[in-house]
């Protein structure tokens, strides 16, 4: 959006008649100035699916043991918050680390052992990529460079979720896994949301029409209405200059005071933009994507 | 299979009369005796789907980037393969490594060199967790000891896709991910494969109904019978004892002469495995699950 912006302003200013508005979309849900963006509702399927479905492979034994589920967000929380979804079902994480609550590496592992000694040995943590201590400091940086230095300079490798899941077996000497949802729930298309998939297309839409209709520098932004008593999407413009450069972060007040999971609220938020499934068709048992081919246009 | 075996010896060496007949399950599709396994085509379908969703979300940039992707099996590269059903949609993996094949560090790094120069600087490798150097030694623990000794004695952290894209990193000074498909590709029951299904549900019923009728120390067994020119599953029993203890690897003739691709053969026997779709009901946009609960027994 800061690039539609530029070239906006840059056009107008150029005199030059061509018309720009933003289409908002991002897994990550922090653009200033709507209700959510377009993919936002699918990613956060994948995520609650994907832990529903971990929670019941990682409790299925007898013995304990403990995961942590890195989930994409630098600066926002909104896609790991996702994982108080498949809470809400039942199934979920027991501990949920956001960056928007400065993260304690202390509090952390005492969080685990708690949760460790409550449910047999048992615990599913979910943390957003970029947690960051009280000093705004990574701490998949902190973590590494406090590593790097007892290994005289060489890099630790891996994520954030290896480098927590080492410091807990360090610690309590219990099994415990990293897993990083990686590129896949960025890409699962397999699980979108029908809702998001419906309100991305009318979002397109809504963009050429005022484009076409002679609007310029703005960006297409969804409207919660729930008049009616439930969710409907309206969209609207607004000044792509608001949109750019300001970062929408997941409320402090839809966090737990514990700071390790997601209220009432976020729920009632997120619960509508996961409905309705993908229609995409199959071919040999699995996606055929659209694909845009070269045409030959014969001239008259 | 081979606790299977055990119980079942025992007991009739004991004269106790209890039948036992063993249902085949596991995604690592390695039971002798039977043409598949339950459990395989649905991770297959996860493999195969996720990979083709992966290969569009890294081929996208302009910019070159390699992913090396760590699939499960130890011994037996079955679900590694399943990487060959995108390839066969044209969205699949450059390299395909299976235990089966001795591997050398040395040619895995020529043959990326290979694929990002004919690719922009792209390629996605896909690996077996399990593949082992020309020694048997397993190459995730000669990449953590050689760089262990590097590093004073520290034991490196991250799993096998992270050597080898840290070692590529370094080799060629390229952006590498390291992704591993991890708890997910066991679990994820969304993606479920309808034929899968079916058939699981058919070798429990096929093994009730042989204890039922006095049969003991067999196991389920699917037969495919392609004789009316369509893939269909035939089920039988075999002695228990002659599937306990013996893994069925993917054969080597269906591994391509330069130990990075799959045959034909392997696309025509894995197809009809994944067909078809889960019908698992959702409840708020997100799976519901059965769960077996306790039901209060009166007496009359």
């Amino acid at each position: 959006m800061d690039t539609c912006n530029k070239v906006s302003k840059y056009l107008m200013k150029a005199g030059y008649a061509c018309n720009v508005i933003g289409v908002p979309k991002t897994i990550d849900n922090d653009l200033y100035g709507t209700d959510h963006c377009p993919g936002y509702g699918s990613a956060a399927k994948y995520v609650a699916t994907t832990l529903m479905e971990l929670n019941l492979d990682a409790k299925v034994y007898d013995k304990g043991q403990v995961a942590v589920v890195e989930i994409m967000g630098r600066n926002a929380g909104w896609l790991t918050a996702a994982a108080a979804l498949a809470n809400y079902k039942g199934l979920g994480a027991d501990l949920i680390y956001l960056p928007e609550v400065p993260f304690s590496v202390e509090k952390f592992l005492s969080d685990v052992k708690r949760v460790m000694d409550n449910n047999g040995g048992k615990c599913i943590a979910c943390v957003s990529e970029g947690i960051r201590d009280k000093d705004g400091v990574f701490i998949v940086e902190s973590l590494s460079s406090a590593k790097a230095k007892d290994n005289f300079g060489h890099t630790q490798l891996g994520g954030l979720a290896i480098q927590l899941a080492d410091l807990i077996n360090r610690t309590y000497g219990v099994k415990v896994r990293g897993i990083e949802f990686s590129l896949m729930q960025r890409c699962g298309a397999h699980l979108a949301s029908g809702t998001d998939i419906e309100e991305a297309f009318n979002a397109g839409r809504k963009a050429v029409q005022a484009a076409c209709a002679g609007k310029t520098d703005k960006m297409v932004v969804f409207e919660r209405d729930m008049s009616s008593g439930k969710y409907k999407c309206k969209y609207k413009l607004i000044s792509v200059e608001l949109a750019a450069n300001t970062e929408k972060k997941v409320p402090l007040e839809w966090i737990t005071p514990d700071g390790t999971g997601l209220t009432q609220d976020y729920i009632d938020y997120a619960l509508p933009l996961i409905q309705g499934s993908s229609k995409s068709p199959l071919e040999d048992g699995l996606p055929k994507f659209a694909s845009l081919k070269k045409v030959k246009v014969e001239k008259k």
